[in-house]
């Protein structure tokens, strides 16, 4: 296998001299009169290998089949590079092909292909320079988030996945099932003895790990059943969700500021070569609003504030602006791109608007919510501080119209050695897409989820 | 919120002097004439925090609620600790209650309660502090899993949970779907267009990223629906499933055995307090075995040698030892705790009990697959070598009574620049069970999904 000082990312910054090989596939193949150039691609940059071969080193046979997409290994030394781009390049020796790839049938050839004709060769399109760079900065933000928290001290936690309980009624879900569907259905049968779904959240299990280990995390997948065929929708995607115990609003929106930052520099400093390709083909605007979210401190507003704004604003808004309802994104813009020109917070949100678990501040109208808006891309994390009264709690829960017995252990927490604490959602995707450019989220994951596809 | 040098793991390693302020739950309350002594803990370490309280230095109705599980918060002055097993305790100059949990109705009192009564209580169970080990060694695993992966360029990849393929036949599958159960099933208005399921392993989704970044892995959630009532069974676990293109069995066995290392190793240096409990507690060996783990090289040997061994042993097995059948547990106990008394990595297996993906041989009888067995747990590992020739595998795949139409692109991954390949698959609680020495997979995982089980 390749190891880590035979990556082609890692040969690319060797000195002129060495015997090395390269292992990957072809990008292209160019034929002078007396050489072969091949642009050779592991998986580990952006930036391709160039082998060298000789006319005559190998049967004709053998470079006939080196081709777009076969893979390839080659063995030789590393000399000086007379072209730009690159120091080095690989003159080899000895090249073998592992598996050709017939130019009449493979359908990843060098010509630009649509996302959405990538999208149907979602088994191939990892091989591609857009999906390379994309997927690199993926696991790049993966990695980022668990050394935030982790450095922290924070605890991960893997909430269920399987559920028996609604949430929070947050969104439609999906049923999990053994019977056979079309029989007369007694979920006393089902698997679990009851019905049972896929998780929209792990809040509340979360909650239940933060007043043990005060400081928790969860990073999984989370599910929705909504019929919504949009690009910023998927059935299934990731959430990152810290939960802290002795934490308020202002702690919590500390953190989401601190960790929205750290993922930026990270990625800033982990993936420049592939941000750059992203720009360049994607979004012109990329590093600029990147950089941009690391100037200076998120601005802070309260909800009553941001409709205050709104309405002196002089814009003639398509939604309304009155107080109590939802912010829409076209205000969301107006609020990031134009009034502050950065990052907002905006907190204490009408009661009426937000989830029931959500703390019920003073004045009694409003909740101790905040909602992080960013430039470009408008909502990216949503929290709160959570309710911790159980009297309130309990008054809330049936005010939405569901039970106590529905809610039993999530009350108990606040009988038992309860305690102020808070926490936020991120979307994992929803932020890949502020960090690539990219514009539909089908595009951020590996085999996206949506209406009427479920294909890899 | 707690700050990383605010953990009570931190605060018991400062020095004398300092004022610091502490927060947690109570463990234990005990009262002499003059002071009152409380062991305080936020999850942090499995040591407790000692403040030491003066009598009349708050009311007496508060430290009435200082009692097992209340939440409360310390500020005072570190001073050494006339007691042993700590360096320094807390003499509070303030104290505040923020939840009691009143000792009529708390259910986690002092006394030791047993592992199937703290199922019932999952919400509460981790707070205790077989828990609270338990939980810091999964979260200090799955931390140094992802490590080892990073360090070595390894791309964590997302393989998707809903899945239209119904895999290798490996299980039973959970159905997910939003109809309505019960009525006449059309699975054309199912959601996904199609029954949809959800998956039992990333592994195929993994080769799909082995062929364009060569070394990739997953870990996530994976899912069976068999009506398995034991302490081994979950109906949702946890997968750890790397894969290397360019890489063989041996090359596979090599990383199988550096990446079980690394796991012991790491849980050893981070965790020691947490596994010495555990060790009093629960499995005496632990210690012995894991260290046992690291004492040399793993054996290796192939099928075949091990029947031959098992058949000159002398036991009387309670199973069959002719060659063609699997190895049970008590094979699988002879050769690693009896027979070379460390791990086993055993190869090549008769292709007639391995799954249709893995390489056949040249024998034309046996597949490169391994199993890796240690003493204690048995089977931690398996892998193989995949099957990367187009027509051997197509051939493998009619064998199986399946379609090329349901795996038109594992085939196609075999037409387009393949490449010998391989990987392994290692269940999360399986191996957290071997490092905690915990008897039942329930018990390693936050909420245990199981027949009849989704609460919480």
């Amino acid at each position: 296998m390749i190891q880590p000082d035979q990556y082609i990312r890692s040969l690319l910054r060797r000195a002129p001299g060495e015997t090395v090989i390269a292992r990957g596939w072809v990008k292209t193949r160019r034929d002078s009169k007396n050489v072969h150039f091949i642009q050779l691609n592991d998986g580990s940059s952006p930036v391709d290998l160039q082998i060298v071969l000789e006319a005559g080193a190998v049967p004709p046979e053998t470079v006939a089949s080196i081709t777009t997409g076969a893979c390839i290994s080659a063995e030789g030394e590393l000399v000086a590079s007379p072209g730009k781009g690159q120091a080095v390049e690989l003159k080899a020796r000895t090249l073998c092909v592992h598996g050709a790839a017939n130019p009449e049938q493979y359908p990843l050839q060098k010509k630009k292909h649509t996302l959405e004709t990538l999208r149907e060769i979602g088994h191939l399109r990892p091989r591609s320079n857009t999906f390379g760079a994309v997927f690199r900065v993926r696991n790049a933000l993966a990695w980022a988030i668990h050394k935030f928290f982790q450095e922290r001290g924070f605890v991960y936690v893997h909430a269920p996945l399987i559920s028996a309980s609604d949430a929070e009624g947050a969104g439609q879900m999906f049923q999990v099932t053994t019977l056979d569907i079309g029989r007369e259905p007694d979920f006393t049968q089902d698997f679990f003895g009851q019905r049972a779904y896929l998780t929209v959240s792990g809040q509340l299990e979360a909650e239940i790990f933060a007043l043990a280990f005060a400081n928790v995390y969860t990073f999984g997948p989370t599910f929705r059943a909504e019929n919504s065929n949009t690009p910023r929708h998927l059935a299934e995607f990731y959430m990152i969700e810290p939960e802290m115990a002795f934490c308020d609003l202002k702690d919590n929106a500390d953190l989401a500021e601190a960790f929205l930052k750290y993922q930026v520099e990270q990625i800033l400093s982990t993936s420049m070569p592939d941000l750059q390709f992203l720009a360049k083909w994607y979004e012109p605007e990329l590093l600029k609003t990147l950089e941009g979210l690391l100037a200076g401190p998120f601005e802070r507003i309260s909800y009553t504030e941001a409709i205050a704004l709104l309405q002196k604003s002089g814009k003639n808004f398509e939604f309304p602006t009155d107080w109590g309802v939802d912010l829409q994104s076209e205000h969301e813009r107006y609020l990031t791109e134009e009034l502050f020109q950065k990052p907002v917070i905006v907190t204490d949100y009408p009661k009426e608007i937000k989830a029931f678990y959500m703390r019920l501040n003073d004045d009694g109208k409003t909740v101790a919510a905040m909602d992080v808006l960013a430039p470009r891309i408008g909502e990216i994390i949503g929290g709160s501080q959570r309710e911790e009264r159980y009297d309130v709690l309990r008054d809330r829960i049936l005010g939405h119209g569901m039970t106590e017995r529905d809610y039993w252990w999530y009350l108990d927490l606040r009988r038992f050695g309860g305690v102020e604490h808070a926490g936020f959602g991120m979307g994992f995707e929803r932020m890949l897409m502020y960090l690539t450019g990219m514009k539909n989220i089908r595009d951020v994951i590996p085999f996206p989820r949506t209406p009427g596809n479920a294909e890899f």
